[in-house]
């Protein structure tokens, strides 16, 4: 399937432009099939490179989402991080991971951009919705045999407050402290993971 | 201020057409100026008929807000039927209320446009701020005497969960009944509201 012809003259395996260029394949084929259908085989042909190439550079199918999508974080650096260590302060954590992750706008934005496409377009709604569902809260869930619908709840929690300190900037969740959050939703995320 | 020069021949006061007019007005003056410092007045003179022609057809600028934007509730409706009641059961009222008027599309609609352009415009986010605080939140947590912090994660809560049920439709949180939702989402509500 691959057409040496279209490739660029000079272009070696490997290049930062080559990255790049896996990065941008991934973004048209997840826009055109989602989450769920795209392969790593058929990024590797959208962007004529060796499928090895793509693994080289990214672990997973979700950890070449979250870059192509510039996600400051992958569902395999938060995986860890949540379900590590004692379960009974698992919701601080959460809730202190999300806050600090979306404090600094440039770690922020890439995550709101993707929100707004889902709200205003269909096909980027389909896509956000495969890549949280089924890399990231359902692998949480099913971690801590959590059933699916707390996990959601929970993730309406803590997407709806973003919305309201960030994008919003309604007072005064806007300028309430990382600890008085802490203070306010860990014991809401708990109790949805306690079952 | 008026100028009768433009004014529409054979527009009579109190027509259908007027009534149109001065909630078209009202967007307008709302966009331009926010919720908090756009007045009866200016409207009125923005859709160029009496004020009092304005106060007979909306009791209220939280009611007119609610008209141009075409809400299917005015905050006027909603705090008698949170605050009215056993406090116990207060958060189960307002969940279900919340459920119900975003369950049909035809009232969902016009909240989620709201929400959309708030999430790209900075103008439509300053002006959904200042009337989702100073019409709504503020006014139910005074009532309430619950802390502004409180109702506002409770705001993210419920508009998180219309989020991941009807835009996003994340599953299972989409398909669930209201009674799974409401006993799910009822002691999180009721928790903020208890201090």
């Amino acid at each position: 399937m691959t057409e040496p012809a279209r490739r660029r003259p000079g272009r070696r395996p490997g290049s930062a432009d080559t990255r790049g260029e896996i990065l941008a394949a991934a973004r048209r084929v997840f826009a055109e099939k989602g989450f769920d259908k795209a392969t790593v085989r058929g990024i590797a042909r959208e962007a004529q490179v060796d499928p090895a190439l793509v693994h080289h550079y990214f672990d997973t199918k979700a950890g070449m989402f979250a870059a192509a999508m510039q996600l400051p974080i992958t569902p395999q650096q938060i995986l860890p991080l949540v379900v590590e260590g004692p379960r009974e302060q698992l919701a601080e954590r959460l809730v202190r991971l999300i806050l600090r992750v979306t404090a600094a706008p440039e770690t922020r934005e890439p995550l709101v951009a993707l929100i707004r496409s889902a709200m205003t377009n269909e096909q980027a709604a389909a896509m956000f919705r495969e890549f949280i569902t089924n890399a990231l809260l359902f692998q949480v869930a099913d971690r801590l045999e959590v059933p699916h619908l707390r996990i959601e709840a929970a993730f309406g929690q803590m997407i709806g407050v973003v919305l309201a300190r960030y994008v919003l900037r309604l007072e005064p969740i806007a300028s309430a402290s990382e600890d008085e959050l802490v203070e306010l939703l860990a014991p809401t995320i708990q109790r949805y993971f306690s079952v």
